[in-house]
């Protein structure tokens, strides 16, 4: 049966094996420590780098296809293993225009996608450079950013931030947005699209708090169309997280992710189709699944660690299994501050919907300490 | 968190994974081999027999509670582990009038709920203690029967079943029935019972073949009477199986299976909370899940191996994944003929309902050799 090979072995990784067990798959992953998520439940790992291109062509020999939940990937050495003959999906020439952040926008420009205004910015920074779409602005590094590390939201008295001499830029416009709305979207390789709800995501420090899919039905048809059109343009194969700022003149596209997306992990709790179930799909040749719900909605909160100290956070867990109708996702991994930990996941009653927000609040009290506790103290200064 | 200890390691374990994965539990299970197919995705594994309650007793030290996935314990010895403090669900005394079919017969007929008329035989079989029920009647061993094995529909020309000696037997009368049903149930040990839909159970042989979620409404309030008496009866924890003959005098108990069921694979795919992940939330105190179906209907097929050599069946299962919203679990046991292999559920449309046994005849179209082949041959030898 098809064996899939995954680059990467986080709690992408993880939250794909049980798909693989209902779809009769085997699953093989490249990660670096035999104590990332995903090797206690795949099948077999070969644990190296992402970027390990040769570890890739150990793991392209016990697979028929290779996927990704990670894009920190060398891209021009997998194109070789490509041309070899190992089946890739997404294409690497779909993920060429993806990987680096300025590519990315100017692919959006081409295909005539909105997005915020951009520019790159020559490695050395100069104030001067800064100004050009007003303050505040938006500073990234081209590649390797995730959960807000390598952004900057800067005002024009910040000092400028000090990285690598290589750092490679981009300047955005900062887009004073109503809020942040995603979508993910999934493709065969016989051109099938399906798109899930549009959820709205609540970020801060830019690292996604909170999500919502509690309807975001005016939204929709314009994300359905930026979504149908990305993956035409690309040929892609496989599932796509594309994150939107929703302004008072539509969606503006805020970034593409080649991979399942944290904005998606509610469709393993209520959704006909998970998202990770859609990628196996997508990247094997069944045909796609349904995206739609199968309740209400659903309100998805992101456990972050908020200390130190080496923990299991256990009593917390404990007290978060009881709230009814909820998931509680624990990716076992190794507890520090701002890192992912976790998730919860309530499906919702019709009756619900409107109280997701209070939710969400109940999650993060019993989560987070108590504002002016100790272990509170430890989290601001992470 | 919670760490659920499960005796057994076949198909029914494998499939408690993904669920213990979602409420952020560990699986510790004790089964015989290494290859059985739970140690794979267990978290640890203690390599003995079902029936060893030393081992039981080094199971108990790594977990917070031990449930059943197969019955064939020592039940003796697992009440004096009980009585030293160890936790299972259910309860040594709720199993205690399970594992013997005579005794179940007894403990419902006590309680109230009908079942076919049955005696006890002596252990030397002779063919004047069997008529009394008139003919066809039905001969099995009081233990360890499963999947047909130790069943015996015997008519008065048959010779008698040669087996051990030391048989135990139950005699009964054959139902005639119009169809055979089933539903799981489930209790919590605060006493809250949650009941899944009644679903139709195709035999062949005494196996299990096919299961119809398609609506029994005219059956369901009087399953749902019996399956509460039973489990309050029994003050029961956990999942249970209950088996019915649907007769024109209404519903007889066939049988009870004191954990998830085959009857009930069907969840996994088709309703909020699969039994999996009930028994899981009934046995740690979590509050339990909704038994309600996400879709229309469903239907389930078993997969049974057909055939002495050994193999994986590949192209079969690449057939069987081409079919719309159908889950393929494949158990990755060792094939052999009559042997469940894994099976196959299809999520159903309302306009599918009146076609759920046209996609059961296709899903074994797909997988058994057409008649007059040479592995039908081999079939119909096994």
């Amino acid at each position: 049966m098809k064996r899939v090979g995954v680059i990467g072995g986080g709690q992408l990784a993880w939250m794909m094996a049980p798909a693989a067990q209902k779809l009769d798959m085997s699953l093989v992953v490249q990660t670096p420590q035999e104590t990332d998520p995903a090797v206690a439940v795949a099948n077999r790992a070969v644990l190296a780098a992402v970027a390990d291109a040769s570890a890739t062509l150990q793991l392209a020999k016990q697979c028929d296809v290779i996927t990704f939940e990670n894009e920190f990937v060398d891209l021009a050495a997998l194109a070789q293993i490509e041309a070899q003959g190992v089946c890739f999906y997404p294409k690497i020439r779909s993920l060429a225009p993806l990987l680096d952040k300025l590519d990315q926008r100017q692919f959006l420009q081409e295909i005539g996608v909105p997005t915020p205004r951009f520019t790159p910015i020559a490695e050395e920074l100069k104030p001067q450079q800064l100004s050009q779409f007003g303050w505040p602005t938006v500073l990234k590094t081209r590649r390797h950013g995730y959960d807000g590390q390598g952004t900057f939201i800067l005002q024009a008295t910040d000092t400028l931030p000090s990285t690598a001499a290589a750092t490679h830029w981009l300047l955005e416009e900062y887009v004073p947005f109503q809020c942040e709305l995603a979508v993910i979207a999934a493709r065969s390789a016989a051109g099938e699209i399906v798109i899930y709800p549009v959820v709205e995501t609540q970020q801060e420090d830019q690292v996604c708090r909170r999500v919502f899919a509690t309807g975001f039905e005016a939204a929709t048809d314009q994300a359905e169309e930026i979504a149908t059109r990305i993956l035409q343009e690309l040929d892609y194969v496989g599932v796509m997280g594309i994150e939107f700022f929703l302004t008072r003149q539509g969606l503006l596209v805020n970034e593409l992710a080649p991979r399942t997306h944290n904005s998606g992990h509610y469709t393993l709790d209520a959704c006909v189709t998970s998202q990770f179930e859609q990628q196996l799909r997508a990247v094997s040749g069944l045909p796609l699944g349904s995206p739609e719900l199968t309740c209400a909605g659903a309100v998805m909160v992101n456990l972050l660690g908020y200390e130190v100290a080496r923990r299991d956070y256990s009593e917390k867990r404990l007290a978060l299994s009881q709230i009814p109708n909820a998931s509680i996702y624990w990716y076992g991994k190794t507890a520090r501050p701002g890192r992912k930990l976790g998730h919860v996941t309530v499906r919702l009653e019709p009756d619900q919907l409107d109280e997701a927000e209070q939710i969400a609040d109940l999650i993060e009290q019993i989560w987070y300490p108590p504002l002016g506790s100790d272990d509170e103290d430890i989290y601001l200064e992470a």
